[in-house]
């Protein structure tokens, strides 16, 4: 055996790392795109779901002294719910740690719960939080993520996150088709913010819906803030969960005179009935990321899909050069 | 307002606690057992699974100053996945502590991951002790479980943990049946301590089956160390998972000649074939415990359920009373 | 001694608590405010600050098994800067964590450093999330605390948060003045919620403002989303600072031919040249509450000061008695 | 068993707590002098040493709920080594935590490894900032000592600590005799402060010593800095070691003038040569205190024992009942 | 001194590492031997034990930057009681992070405690777990061990651990012997499964041993499951403590028929009447491990030790190469 | 962009790191020192107080990877109050490390609130441990300092902490005038040990002043314990804060007959009447260190101000080149 450990090297050495990039169940066309963006092939990890549900997650080749990345959809998918898909990323991340991996990266495509970020009733939890301190505790190191439902999700970790946005990536989409008269309209108050951001990068007119119950047991309605008559209207959302929000501002928006409607948003989860409401709704076409993976079926209508794999690609790269990512696009930051 | 702050008796109070029991959505029968047992009603809680698979939850009262005891299978159920009950859980957990409840106790009634409790190969999670942390950092302050698949799991905690054992249930049922020529068999080596426990309880012979792969590319066959010849044998286990090995065991035994074969084991989780096999299987019985819950369905053929809930309901008030909790049974004392 | 010890009443005894309320010296009328509404004396603490500048606390009296409520407005006062501030809470609650306190509640009436809360550029901080470690590690176990600039800072604690809203105050205010033909206008599209929810309370219309900058090298100017000709305006901001965006604000509201103005804004800083800009300002009232101390010299023109004492007295006296605190305003709870 | 359950009065309950004293192996004396002053027996525990010299603790009556004083000097003693006596104190705070005591406080005697409080050379641990992390991490919620090495260790721990002194018993035992012209005499430039305390105390003079080392190879010699000739010197030290450096002081103290020489220690370890050296010192008596157990075959010459029982147990009685503790004495504070 | 400064090549540097190997003072020979497989020396490290029992280490070299292992036996040794030996580990770990190394590396040969490994009576304490914490709060980032007495506690540690096994050297030992018509033996239903695995190793037969008390105050009994008449029985255990229940199973492994017996056991703690027990008892030899020094006196009889150094020195040359450590022996990786 | 990848080398990289010393605005002379001497520039990061008072940090370059160095004196300065700059330390640290510094080691040049390093009255803080968790909790890894109040205040951190002292650069001083008859004098009975230091690297004569309170409502006098009568008295202390008692000290000194009396101490605070004390005191020199800025009108008096500079950047050039820094001057080592 002496020989070996003779060849090993055994005294003084200069420390080296390996970046390697795996992935989890929940969205492995994304992860294929990133590892052909950055030139590699997809590290070695089994990963498997027993007949009993619980997942289980092996390496199969050394991760010692490496900066792991794993990528996954904290979303329903292929893989299960998305309690399935977030115990998969916190097992493949405690199974890196006691690996012995340098540093462990959680690219979170699609951070689930990020909703639930405050108390918006007594008593409730604050799950976004909570899934935080669950990634933290199973030993991730830094977080890689995109359009968060609100960027102070960022201060839930002590780690430090990179905090992207596709915004530039539907601005050079709509630029691209030639609009004009564009107004972004932001389906909520409390998302004016990003719209706003979206408007200016495309120099286009801003709007802004409010919900109100015009009294008790009548139903929610939606008044348009702004200017939308005649005009190319784009609804802006950070995610399409039911589609009922966003259908329901269609309309509102039609109602007040627009002439055209797009739907931009990054995140399209299209739960419950959402194909259905969009196909109906008078929508000319719903851009989504790949975030959450579409399944092919679902895109032969009006639902887009444009890739984030670039940005998290050169983001990757980025952070394990030891490089800004600073100067990605970032939706916090002021343009 | 003042009165009311009057009223309110600022100044010095005693203090004083509350007993709140709740219930996850995964084993609502067991639950509703426990809270007749202990003569209250279940706390009021809402928990719902959104249309894409989020989880919700809200007390519907307040908790505030309460021993707040939440009731949970880590297992397969009506809520969906195992991990979907552990993340209801935790969620319950989390909105629990931010809403000042003095403690929060799980009441795990099967520790799903429990088999994860070490590396069996290499880069493999301890997905076990990532449970735990988990749940400690939800906010959990106790832990009161029945029979873990090892009782070094309470060790992953640093919080009290009370462990309780469905032997003695189990050796109830036996006796009651009045059984002769009783030899208790472990399905595997690392089972033989449990099985041992239960032959002491029913003054019974022990046997031991160990699996051996005789070589390469030769199926694992099943030897029995020990005499069964003509017994009445009691296959005892923690847990049915898929019931591969329970009906090899049960194979391995009748043909070292086996009178009867019963089955006794704490966790009846049934998944892939598992009914159909012990349908098929040469055993008299299968006797499970409601820790993880049994469709009625199944309950018409060979499969009985023994009940926990007079245990936990015992576990539970002394908890509270601050009596003692080790007078009732935990599996990892000396009998 | 054995005496002593005996009457002591060695042996059993029940648990008693008492409420104790100490005031830091950013906001000492704040303080008397609440202490009155409690109808219960402020509690016996000595602060100074040495002659270089360093912060002493100690309690006079005994705080061992209480509840320690300390009221500090996290803002420049007389004690010093925000800093100073800052560090007096921080060393009373290190302070009674020491002696022995059941639990330190921290008051904050101004959170200061809230507009930190996420990074808007590259290599920045997330102070306010740095604050709240800070508070955690001193000892604190609750924070009470009023309009902080987003609701998600709630979740940078892992401790029970109280966050409770002016907004209900400003409403009865306005309606009590009887003013007709309202429209609240948010200052900027990130503070479009609380805008609507103002204008929800006083079921009035909503407009949004947004700041552009048409080319480089330009002026930022300010849009008006939403149509305030002929109206009332309400301008709702968190807080006013320099005052510099709020009266850019006013003048583009009039320029937008808006018939009145008036300002509601929780947290009145009044930093820099804020009460000469205000003066000017073609306003009618500003108003503010008393979470940040306003001088005396400055309540003669159009500023306007409405209290937060009972709300915050009603939160200690609900915290203490164990009764819910949801029933009071919280700002990100729907309506 | 419900008949159980329902007189143990599920629903709602008063909190009460119980003070519970449990002794450790090293000090079995004081340990029941201080019970005895508390007039109350002793807990009942079970603590042993297997023959590999593991030890083994164990509570044999419930201490649920109950605040839990457990009794230790850190010191070699009956029970084995300095690190044996900690090591039964870190396990019974173990078990006392995981069977739910209410509270655990350490009440350490004597503090060992105060000494190794900051490095004195490179690469040297902080060996008293180790023990008060595995403390704390053992479950101690408070600790209770005397006469620390140095008052800033308090500073080691984030939950109280409880600081007594031993040096006005020192002063009552000194006045009694009735000595006159007595110089108090620090035996180190670093242990000035105690020793000035005891002078203020006595209303006496002060002297300090100082060690020096005129030249390479050259035995260190010791300086007495102020006047000792003819007078009563009370040479004070919080602890005697071995009693090199303290008789080397009594000699320079006699060779400098000195009529009568005492000596006062609050911890008398008394390793090695330490009670031959006292025995041949010209000292006429060597006052410690019971903190470590001095063997009684030891007392029949110069060395007289005062005891810390009542001071223990009046400082234990104030923490139950939640009375000042400060009122007792403390080495770091103002006279 | 800027030359000096410039010299030391501020600016940029690439990163190096080099592997520092120190040992306690409880297992020196093996520290020795391990060095030598390594080709490297010891590193220069003071420890001693003053008169009072207290424990100093300083490093003689600079550990700044450096992975530092630190091989210690957690048993009774030259270095005084099994205390003695942790605290001394716990002193250089605490030193080695003080002093700026990169990693801490501690390698347990044998982990003391390591059979309270859970709670077996009510009110217990579980040491191992708080020797766990003990190894983490000191500064330990790395675990290296050999045989626990369950895998489970590897899960005690969030760190990496590395848990090697002795199984196979013991299986080397045998074959080069030329036995056959093997049995291996497990002395108890709990340790089966590693009694188990050497057999798979050997090829051989396995049987296990139960305990029982046939009644109240009637001595326990072994009964032998499985047939070893005539066979050659290897009692395989994970250490040899009093030798009191090895040397029971001798004679009863004799009384059921057995020809040969042999003892493999990886610690050899040989405490109290060991020795002479294992002298008057009927085994061939007793073979256990360097893991725990055995005193040269005792090597003439039946008593041999077989090395672990070379696969210690392998893991450790694989872990600073950042090699895969799980090639070598684990006791919890399937066959 | 997957040229840009491909360019930076994804796969396998040497770790390289890189010094980066930034300045708070505390000291700014002593950083530009430190940089000069350390032959790099500082780098580029902005700070600034806002209106009302809030203080901003961000780094203008890349800190990723980096060793980053933190110099600010913890001391009332151009940036506000002693809490100011701790604020400012703080966010500077909170910055890099969420912008993936590999390092943040805080050079605190003076400690603020060092004095309050433990109880001295019942229910105080102990602020310098407050400040050492504040460090800890916004990013510290590792603390370079010079002259703490009490060398225990290292094992306030858990981190590495590089302690220098000032003490032979004040000796190189007084050896270069060439004084004669050196009596070091303690202006108290706690600051004795470091005056010895000084002494014996003067090799000068030691005395030791005490204060004492002669009876109640009497003034505090100073008594000198040993001989300074003509003498060059060298009173030494770790600072000048508001010089009350230093010039107390003077006065004394010169009743006893002193000949010359200079001043030494480590850090300057000269708060409140300290300049003033000065001027009229019969002291001939007053020499400070650079570790808080001295305004240069004050030194045009008796006041002398020696740099620490070259101590702190051969302590940070050893850190970053991994050599040792024990061989700079610390404090509490033995000479």
């Amino acid at each position: 055996m002496s020989e070996d450990v003779k060849e090993a090297g055994i005294g003084t050495a200069q420390v080296s790392k390996s970046l390697m990039v795996f992935s989890g169940r929940s969205n492995p066309q994304l992860s294929q795109s990133i590892a052909r963006a950055l030139r590699c092939d997809l590290g070695n990890v089994e990963t498997d779901s027993f007949a009993n549900g619980e997942i289980y997650a092996r390496y199969k080749q050394s991760v010692r002294g490496a900066d792991v990345f794993i990528i996954q959809s904290i979303a329903s998918s292929n893989v299960g719910s998305v309690n399935d898909a977030l115990m998969e990323l916190l097992i493949m991340a405690d199974a890196a740690k006691r690996a012995s991996a340098r540093s462990v990266t959680a690219v979170v495509t699609h951070f689930g719960y990020s909703r639930q970020d405050k108390k918006s009733a007594a008593r409730e939890p604050i799950t976004a939080k909570l899934v935080a301190n669950m990634l933290t505790v199973a030993g991730v190191t830094r977080l890689i993520t995109v359009d968060l439902h609100q960027g102070q999700i960022q201060g839930f970790f002590d780690q430090p996150v990179n905090h992207l946005t596709a915004l530039p990536i539907f601005a050079s989409y709509f630029l691209q088709k030639g609009l004009s008269n564009i107004c972004v309209v932001s389906p909520d108050v409390g998302r004016a913010k990003a719209a706003k951001k979206l408007a200016d990068l495309l120099d286009a007119d801003l709007a802004v819906m409010a919900k109100s119950r015009p009294g008790h047991n009548r139903a929610e309605i939606s008044t348009v803030i702004g200017d939308v008559n005649g005009k190319t209207c784009i609804l802006n959302d950070d995610m399409i969960d039911t589609g009922g929000s966003i259908t329901a501002g269609i309309t509102a928006l039609k109602d007040k005179g627009a002439e055209r409607v797009f739907i931009s948003a990054t995140h399209g989860l299209f739960s419950g009935q959402a194909y259905e409401r969009i196909e109906k709704a008078d929508v000319e076409e719903v851009i989504v990321c790949d975030t959450v993976p579409v399944p092919d079926k679902h895109l032969t209508g009006k639902i887009r899909v444009v890739s984030v794999a670039p940005l998290l690609a050169q983001a990757i790269a980025n952070v394990f050069n030891e490089a800004s990512v600073s100067e990605l696009f970032d939706p916090d930051f002021a343009l």
